[in-house]
């Protein structure tokens, strides 16, 4: 396949563009007799729609999915499920003087290239919005692993961070601000920030921290697909993200193993979790946690200057309906395909089990 | 498959315990007609195998590998290439006191869990030895994508930062001393460091950075198996990686649009390159490139409180030869598996061709 | 994934059931740039659909293509093709009698123990209206490999034989009558046969011839993907199909290798042709030629009795509307899974070349 | 992959040429913890082997594998099983002659064409030879699921056939013959027939019948991924084999629904089974059986006229030592790839449990 599938035991496959008829996807390898909890699946998706908050894309999509397949008097047959989420609100028109320009930091330069012919209306396949079909297999990848709690959160926008470590942080205070960061007094520092940036036509990168409690011992397939590699391959698959870290990360490697190593407590537990959750690849029961670096939105209100197909210097005018910062928006993507990784690795784990 | 294989086209398959009979591999979807370089597939190995200098550890392996399968009068046929690595240095009498203790940070907890039956003999399949077999069939992939140039070099030890920008270092000094830091102030200050740590029985992590030139536009197969996708997974499938970056990584998280987008040339290149030559999953021309983070060797010479599998409380005597650090030895293993990945999507980007 | 995908390369995923909303599938590898012929893909499923002459059933679904992505201006993006098809003529009502009822040659026995809850109208997913996700996916790979020609046609009802060697028949004659037999003498009996059969309210078995021409040497990849091992698989995978052979096939095996060795002709064409145009799994230029045997559609118009879910015996009369033989409606799917074998041989092929 | 690997979940890659140093290949997916049955092993390794009977070729080849991980203390460990087969008895000399002929119905001039540069020693690649590492995959296969019996036993040579059906045979007599024959006096006449085609410098194709019992309801993957296409793929993917049809097969397509049909009795078993054990790709706990046709060897030892690779006519003497007819050899061949398919779907259907 040419990349438009994720997973082994339980596949995403997703199709659709931007400015499409439709997105959409097949969900394949879902046991049957999953009672499905369709209000769960669309309220992942209304955490990630445009328009529902000030400090994101005033963009109206109701992203409302359709199941086709898969589903019989509510629940799952074990065949595949085909779902369709209808574009509504397609502006084509916005995007024609795009038809032959190559906006700074996108993908309509690769495209381009490689493809020669493309859907350059909203940015085709590149977009973002291909996502939303993820939000929908990772919605129904929960409602598999019900046990697992998978929580997500922003952890910086721009130079705020939330200093706090994830152990003194309220999850359900997550959804309480449109930032999505559970430490109110960060959140709204957050927020002002990206009104800022809103305000100057521009847009600020930020980070999302993710974790997840109550994987049992023994997940994750060495040597090539460790359960962090997985994760790591499904974070970085996420648009806009540049860098992926988990446990003690990028600062684990300035460390002396004296002080990084996980000492075991008798029940098999660690007193401390630098290793985040994970060992050869292998979950070990602790919580498992990581941190994923977006850009700022390559889309700016701002003037630039680009080329078009030709190689002519053009000057870009911003216009439509962005996002000054992608995080609060990204972190329902982010557990969705967590929840995806998560799955595989259960189903993988079942099957050696007689 | 459970995880031993990787790569899609050009696939490569591993086997093999730390001390058991042999490593070994196959790969398989090698093109017929490919000359192989055999002395260039053992500078390789060379590169990663033990004792090759004082700051890594003394154990002798001579890591000779020996083709089986699929190679004809010194070219391949394009049938499977079996290899084998013998293990030639086994003591296996240095592990019979780990046979039921869990080492701190080690895998030894979650392969007993996972698999209740493990060879705990080096570490069995999750030591690092297994990397042998990756440095062999990175270098033949290497071969068959000869314009493209991979560097990797040591870019930190512990606190010490190599913090020129790689556009002024020189590569042809990667080879020219035993950290394999181009820089060779810096190199000097991460070899006493090592020395230092290792005088106190303990190890320290580092980071390694990559450049890769001459990829052309087009590799990577959006949506979900973006170039820098596949980098991500096979570099955290790398024992001991906690971390992976690319381009701007979390620094570009704290960045705003207006400053981190690459404004093109009319050439289709970039001013700037902080998109690290992959935009929308597919590289754009520029130079990919892209930093990953090993935590401390978790095997260290000094005294540490664990438990055995019964939860019993022991101590844990460091024995062995082991390194101080890991990073020097590791970066063939990131060359050779940047390899796998671009002559994947090499051979991907091909079949599209008419 | 668990079964609904199909290709390496170039790979139909395919969702739906009989009676549910829609069928569809994702068709993932399809390169840019191809003009997409519409007509011809209606063309094809226009031979599947029911109703299309007096000896199939006469269900009425007219089988419409909605292409949702991967398609803009008429040519193919590079990206992921979705398409549906809406199920229209749903009569569920005919089927309320089967919800707890085995049909005897049907999968309702095995679905039920394998899955717990199926969707019993119509045979839900096990339906043969599944495949015409297949033939939206056959067709769009004849337009790819366009040089090669595939021609399946019916070589036998019950015991009407089509005795003439393949090389003898007027393919364009295929169309020219409802059972698909190039010979009009036989095709006759054939059609005479299967009213028989209806009047009877019985069904009958038959055969699919398939020849394939102007497919270059080198297409099939040994040892296992052998290119009559993948189009047998395929076969095999469709409705109601028992058996495959090619070349020679089950007569072969009563043959001497004096007598059934295919003599080289100078420029590498063989004399005979015993072989079917593969030799070691590869394809060799000459026809690759094939047989297909389905049994008899197991929805007789007679009283059967049988068992329902609690093994209470009870009798079924046969209702709705079936066909009295399969293989005229077959002979697209065969050439749809055949197109999709071959083409992505070929992607794989060009995949080597430099 | 190219090819060279076979299942999903327990995956057989294999390696290795005629007349290389060896063959071998890598099981990835065995569970741990598995008792391995070594001398079971080579116990099916020795059916298959050459020279072990009068009517076999009298090469003499140990063919003894040599497991190199993935076993630890006799028992399994849940990592990538590698193993190797040395080749012993490489008369290399015997195939001088061949390297620029191409010898009539064999793959001599596809993997010229294909590859461009091949092993002629023997075949290489394509040598049946290869089949001795399935044989090690599918002995181990058959250990995990113990009590699905695979019975295959050879059910014609040339004309010759056994007309009893499996039901009246005693399967423990199938290895009192060299033929592998359950009757004793079909199989004389076979060892007849085979003894005066040798004696012509012949050969002489056969079919190999199949019985597997135990197999529980409920395995096989609709819709692509039937059990009986996987089982059709497996057995098309062996050396000379040209058909494969199960249960009624193509005695099917001639049958009428109302005879055809399997009748259920009250148990959820049915009176007859024309099915061969499988219902829409699912199998219903019935015996499964299916028969294989084979070609007659392509080697003879007589003159025949064929070209070299540069269409220059030559004629080609029989030489070497080969099989006069390849069934007996094949028998434990055809289990092999049996228990490898079932096991795979043994796993599959276990991941989906709860």
């Amino acid at each position: 396949m040419a990349g438009n599938s994720f997973g082994k035991m339980f596949t995403l496959t997703t199709f659709g563009e931007s400015h499409g008829e439709a997105l959409g996807g097949i969900i394949d390898g879902c046991p049957a007799g999953i009672e499905v909890d369709f209000e769960q699946i669309q309220f992942e998706l209304n955490r990630r729609k445009p328009g529902q908050s000030a400090i994101v894309t005033q963009r109206k999509e109701p992203d409302n999915v359709q199941f086709l397949s898969g589903i019989f008097e509510g629940k799952t047959t074990g065949s595949p499920i085909g779902f369709i989420l209808p574009n509504t609100n397609q502006k084509s028109n916005d995007y024609e003087h795009l038809a032959t320009a190559f906006r700074p930091s996108h993908a309509d330069f690769t495209y381009e290239k490689k493809y020669g012919h493309r859907d350059y209306r909203g940015g085709g396949r590149s977009s973002a919005r291909e996502t939303a079909s993820r939000v929908v297999g990772g919605a129904l990848a929960k409602q598999i692993i019900k046990d697992v709690e998978i929580n997500a959160f922003v952890s910086s926008v721009g130079s705020v961070f939330l200093e706090k470590p994830y152990q003194e942080l309220d999850f359900s205070k997550i959804e309480t601000n449109p930032v999505r960061c559970p430490d109110e007094e960060t959140a709204q520092k957050m927020e002002e920030l990206i009104r800022t940036v809103r305000k100057d036509g521009d847009t600020i990168g930020g980070t999302i921290t993710c974790v997840i409690k109550n994987v049992p011992v023994g997940w994750g397939e060495p040597v090539f697909d460790k359960l962090h590699a997985q994760l790591g391959k499904a974070m970085l698959s996420i648009n806009a993200v540049k860098g992926f870290e988990f446990g003690s990360g990028f600062c684990g490697a300035q460390m002396r193993g004296s002080e990084h190593n996980d000492i075991f407590l008798s029940d098999g537990s660690t007193k401390t979790n630098l290793s985040g959750g994970i060992q050869g690849g292998i979950s070990n029961g602790m919580d498992i946690y990581f941190r994923v670096a977006f850009k700022p939105v390559a889309t700016i209100m701002q003037p630039q200057i680009t080329i078009d197909q030709n190689g002519n210097e053009i000057v870009l005018e911003g216009k439509g309906r962005h996002d000054p910062c992608v995080v609060p928006r990204a972190v329902p993507i982010v557990e969705a395909m967590a929840a995806l990784v998560l799955v595989d690795f259960y189903f993988l784990q079942n099957s050696y089990q007689k």
